[in-house]
C-alpha cells in the first residue's frame, strides 16, 4: 500500500513513526515484509534562516523522529543535545537569542546551508540527509520555492507581519494573531516527486498535525490540494475534546476564524478533500457533512497506541476507497 | 611607546601577553598608568573556508589568549571546548574532516561569515570580534584582501598545490614542501589602519612567530615591509639551537633554502628590515652582517621568562632607535 502523508512536526513525526509500524518500512524491517511505503509530503513553511544556517524545523524533526535521534522527551531537536554554539552567539551579541539552536542540529544546519549555496534543491538536501538517517519513509519537501509563514500580530504599536518562528517559539503563540499568512505560497510549485507520489498512491493520510500552519501549509502549494483531493483521504483529527492534543494549534485555528473542535476542523480541511476523520471517543458523535467520521482513543500515549491509530486511519483508507471503487 | 607587531598564532600570541604586560596594555590596566600602544598586523595567510565558515586561525589565536579565552596547553582554539559540530560533520559524511573546528570556535566563525556576507571587511569583522574579548592590544589584519597560503608538495602523485592548513594540520608538515605560495599577496594592499599604524610607531617588534609563514605572510603584502623598514625593528628568533622553538618552522624554512638557525632567519627576514635581532644563549656568538644580535635565554616557559623577553626586545629597540638618532 503507498500512502502519502502532508505532515508538520512533532505530531506528525510521531504518527509516521505508528504508520511505518503499521506498513513495516523501518530501517530494521527486510524489504520484502514491507507491505507498502510511505511518502513523506514535509511542511517548510516554519523554514527560517538564522546566522547564516537555513533551519527545516518540521523536515528536521521527521528526520530525527523517525532516525532515531530525536529528543524523545520534547518531541523536537536531538537527542543529548548541547548549546555551545548558541550561547557563543549570545556571548557575541548575535540575536535572535530566541532560538533553540543545538551544537548537534547546526551541523545538520551546516550541511543544508552549504549545499544550498552550492546549488542544490531543497529535495535534493532532504535526500542527502535522510542518507544519513534512513528515516524508512520518503521525505520530500512541499516545495523547492521559499514559502515562509507570517503571522500578522497588533502587540499596541501598530499591525505587523512576524515570522512564524517568532511568533511560535519567542513570543509562545500568545501574542493574538490577525492573520496568518503563507508568504510566496501562490508562486511555488510543488518539490520534485510530490505530485507523482500523492498519484501513485493508494491514499492520503493527514497526521493530528497542525491543521492550520503545517498540512494547511502544505495544501496551500498550488497543486498539491487538487491532486490530493482525487484521492482517498483520511485524517486524524488534532483537537481533542476541544483543545489540541499537544502544540498551539487553537492560536492558530483562532487566526483562520475555525473553533478548536474535531468537527470544526474536518470542516476547515474540507469534504473535498476529506473523505475520512478519525476523532477522539471524547468527541463521538460529531458529524460532518460529506465526510465519514469515526470515533476512537486518539492520545498518542505510546509506540503501541499510536500504532493502533495508524493502523485504524489505513483501514478507515482501504473501507472507504472501496467504497470510493464501487461508486466509481 | 607605540609598537607594532606583526604576528602569527601560538608564539605571537604568547609573545604579545608579554609585552603587554610590559607596557601595561592589558584590559585590566588603568589608561593613565599604560606606558605605550600595541597594534598587531594579523597573518591572515592561513584563513580557510570550511563548511561556509571563516576561519581565522592566527587572528583567532591572538584574540583568545590576550582576550582569555584560549586553550592555555594547546596554544590554539578555546578553553572548554567541545567538538559536537565537527562529530556530527563527519556522520553526514562531510570534508575534510581533519580540521579541528570546535563547537565555541563555530560560533566565532558564524558571525565572522555573517558579516562578511553582509559585507563588512575583515578589518571590521575583528573589531567587532575584539568588542567581545578586549584583547588589550588593537588586532588588525594585515589585509581585507583574501591572500592564501599554499604549498607546493610532491607526494609521488605528482606536484601539486595544496591550502597550508591541509599541509600544516592533516600532513603535519610532513610531505616535504618544494614550494610555499602566497596567492593573491601581490594583488592585496594593507587593510585600512595598517600603513598608518606603523608609520606613527616607536618601534616594530617580530615576536618568535614562523618566519615564513606568519611573519613573511605579513611582510608580503605590498607596502608593510618598506613601512616597517623605515623604522626601528627588533625581532626575536623562533629558533633555538637549530631547531624551532615550537611548530614545524623547520619544515618552512626547508620550502625556502633557509637553514634552520637562528642566524640564518635573521639573514631571510634581512638586514634592510631588521635592525636588532634576540637569539638564544645557545646561540650565543652569532653574527649577522647589518644586523644588531645580542643572546639571553628566549623560551617563554611562563609569563614572567615571556614579560622579560618582551622588556629585552622593547630595550633593545629603544637602544637602536637612540643610536638611528644619533646617526639620522
Amino acid at each position: 500500500m503507498r500512502i502519502v502523508v502532508p505532515a508538520g512536526g512533532i505530531g506528525g513525526a510521531r504518527f509516521l513513526r505508528g504508520l511505518r509500524a503499521v506498513l513495516g518500512t523501518g530501517a530494521g524491517t527486510p524489504q520484502e515484509q514491507s507491505t507498502g511505503s510511505i511518502t513523506v509530503i514535509g511542511n517548510t513553511g516554519d523554514d527560517i534562516t538564522l546566522f547564516g544556517l537555513r533551519i527545516c524545523p518540521d523536515l528536521d524533526t521527521v528526520m530525527y523522529t523517525l532516525g532515531g535521534g530525536i529528543n524523545e522527551e520534547q518531541g523536537w531537536g536531538r537527542d543529548g543535545e548541547t548549546f555551545t554554539v548558541k550561547e557563543e552567539l549570545a556571548a557575541y551579541g548575535m540575536k535572535p537569542t530566541w532560538f533553540g539552536l543545538g551544537d548537534r542540529d547546526t551541523a545538520t544546519h551546516i550541511v543544508r546551508a552549504q549545499m544550498l549555496a552550492a546549488g542544490y534543491p531543497l529535495s535534493a538536501v532532504t535526500e542527502a540527509l535522510c542518507d544519513r538517517w534512513k528515516p524508512g519513509v520518503r521525505l520530500l519537501p512541499m516545495t523547492d520555492d521559499q514559502v515562509e509563514t507570517h503571522v500578522v500580530v497588533d502587540d499596541g504599536d501598530g499591525r505587523r507581519a512576524i515570522h512564524f518562528q517568532e511568533w511560535w517559539i519567542r513570543h509562545r503563540a500568545a501574542l493574538p494573531a490577525e492573520r496568518i499568512v503563507s508568504v510566496g505560497a501562490e508562486e511555488a510549485s510543488p518539490a520534485p516527486g510530490v505530485l507523482k507520489a500523492i498519484d501513485e498512491a493508494d491514499a492520503v493520510i493527514l497526521p493530528p498535525s497542525n491543521p492550520v500552519v503545517s498540512v494547511g501549509s502544505v495544501l496551500g502549494v498550488p497543486g498539491i490540494r487538487e491532486a490530493m483531493a482525487a484521492k482517498t483521504v483520511v485524517g486524524v483529527s488534532p483537537i481533542i475534546g476541544g483543545a489540541p492534543v499537544r502544540g498551539m494549534a487553537d492560536a492558530c485555528l483562532r487566526a483562520v476564524g475555525v473553533e478548536t473542535s474535531a468537527g470544526a476542523v474536518a470542516g476547515y480541511l474540507g469534504a473535498d478533500l476529506l473523505d475520512g476523520w478519525l476523532v477522539d471517543e471524547a468527541d463521538a458523535g460529531t458529524e460532518v457533512e460529506g465526510i465519514e467520521v469515526r470515533s476512537r482513543p486518539l492520545y498518542m500515549s505510546g509506540p503501541e497506541a499510536t500504532e493502533a491509530i495508524a493502523r485504524a486511519a489505513v483501514d478507515l483508507a482501504v473501507e472507504l476507497a472501496a467504497g470510493k471503487g464501487e461508486r466509481g
